[in-house]
């Protein structure tokens, strides 16, 4: 049986002009367990092989995925740009090749290759592995591991179960499929330890993030007749709370989980007067790439995001009439 | 490939002896998804069968669970006492014969069979099918309905599924195999949906839920150099938020979840001017039944509760001081 018959064969095909080669395995800006995971994987994969490899990213590997990163080497831009070197550079989990930040993009103007499961992904590397049917790039990653027989070692198999878990919202959001489950039982077999996850991933809290979660959710609003729910960060409150930017993740899903509403958002005022929005949808019907991609966004179906140089107050009234004008829509279309 | 060789073809053989009965599914009281789940499947195979079935519990089935029994008889105790007739009883999900209630216990004395995956179930039916190395009742139905070739329709496979979700937290606890997700993929391609059991479970929650989870985030205090979170709700704020006393489900969790905390507390101050306690640990060596007993309360060693009609603040004072000495028992045994 294989997961990925198209890919696998080219994703070993691809990796065998690799040899010898100084490789950078590059993930997006605030990175996430599918994106750290799938840097993890890749990269171990590639050192197995006798690869010299590095792992990039704009910002730092947040604290709870640090379980997965040890003995790795993770370099932040000002590293890889000081470095000088003439590096290969294979693309994780980036819908957009800008999602690196724009000084990284710039370094790593052309991609050897990407592997991403975003819907938004036009395929911007040289050799593009991408399947917008899987729940995770870490989905695909295990998949393409197996497919090719390559061993997988225990650190490689809970990075790559810790993406699929976090991307599927614990084999929750609608990507999840047979293959998800299926890989999680390979993976397992493989070292990966669900317990250990979880615990990282979900019993290691902050006060902090607590009262991160406690202000929020005392900002929660409804909008079009409580279709939508938007909670509002001001930009003061992680000094207030002693958090950082990545202490948001996961809180938009508290205000979708609400009886009736169909779309969670999450705005977050930046101290220098933007916003960054993170919008999540019951059903992928309100195709809320298309509705981010209004705003300079992107993302799936039912989660995306978006940075924009605004107004807090001006941009809520504006995303709300977009997403009322969408829910409508297939309201309209269902009718 | 046989997910449980020695139980698959003993099961089958009991199943055989029931033609023609008429028989009653029981559950136990206060019945949770992995419980519901197994009703709903047993009964619907036995069916399939042509017997003539009810679920029987002493509780009424919980709101979030109401979208796995439609189409179903689930009979709550007076009904099956008034009914006055012949039934085979099947037991599932229950470690003691009496977790089902005094009365419905007293009327089925002697079960047929009992299918359970709790470590402390003696077998205490005429067939017991006991499996304590399974993560649920429900993986062990789904192993033996799929070992023996049954056919498995969608509503039999996803409520095999919830119970496989609930009794795993979402497949986090330890209880977690291959196995579980080998069944979870083959659950799937029989009907069961991920999405959907997570969007009733998890995706229906209250305003009111969320804004009492705010004022509990809010009340948190740490004890014992932060090996012990405890967080208050005083009497009025069921009124205040709009909320019943069930709404706290869950929130003592939060308080666990913090990074350091061994104890996690809720104290409810009640109307009457006493206090109800749920306390919940990461790990049982703290022992909470006993802690708990030590207040008229009991439970589990991770996860007690008690009810004691005293001042809240005297209560939290006491309570602290016998779970720090408990804590500091514990890791002068380690030490």
């Amino acid at each position: 049986m294989s997961f990925y018959a198209e890919l696998s064969p080219r994703f070993a095909a691809a990796l065998a002009e690799l040899s010898g080669r100084s490789i950078a395995v590059v993930g997006h800006a605030r990175p996430d367990g599918d994106c750290i995971g799938s840097q993890v994987a890749l990269a171990r994969l590639l050192m197995s092989r006798g690869a010299e490899v590095v792992c990039v990213n704009a910002d730092v590997v947040p604290r709870r995925l640090q379980f997965l990163v040890r003995g790795m080497t993770f370099l932040r831009t000002d590293d890889v740009l000081a470095a000088g070197r003439d590096y290969t550079s294979l693309f994780v989990d980036c819908a957009d090749q800008r999602r690196v930040g724009e000084r990284l993009s710039a370094r790593f103007a052309q991609p050897f290759a990407v592997i991403d499961h975003h819907l938004s992904n036009v395929g911007y590397a040289q050799h593009n592995f991408i399947d917008t049917g899987s729940a995770a790039t870490c989905e695909i990653l295990a998949g393409l591991f197996i497919d090719n027989d390559w061993t997988i070692d225990a650190q490689t198999a809970q990075a790559l179960y810790t993406g699929i878990l976090t991307d599927t919202g614990q084999f929750r959001f609608n990507s999840t499929s047979q293959r998800t489950f299926l890989l999680a039982a390979e993976l397992m077999a493989r070292g990966a330890k669900p317990t250990e996850a979880g615990y990282e991933l979900y019993e290691r809290e902050s006060m902090g993030k607590l009262h991160l979660l406690q202000r929020f959710l005392a900002s929660l609003q409804l909008a079009c007749d409580g279709r939508i729910c938007i909670g509002r960060l001001p930009s003061g409150v992680f000094a207030e709370t002693g958090t950082t930017a990545e202490d948001t993740e996961g809180l938009v899903d508290y205000a979708r989980s609400i009886d009736g509403v169909d779309v969670g958002v999450l705005i977050e005022e930046r101290p220098d007067g933007g916003v960054k929005a993170s919008l999540r949808a019951k059903d992928p019907a309100y195709r809320l790439d298309l509705i981010a991609g209004q705003f300079n966004g992107g993302g799936h179906a039912c989660a995306a995001g978006l940075n924009l140089a605004t107004d807090a107050k001006d941009f809520q009234a504006r995303l709300v009439a977009a997403l009322s004008r969408q829910i409508n829509q297939v309201d309209g279309a269902r009718a």
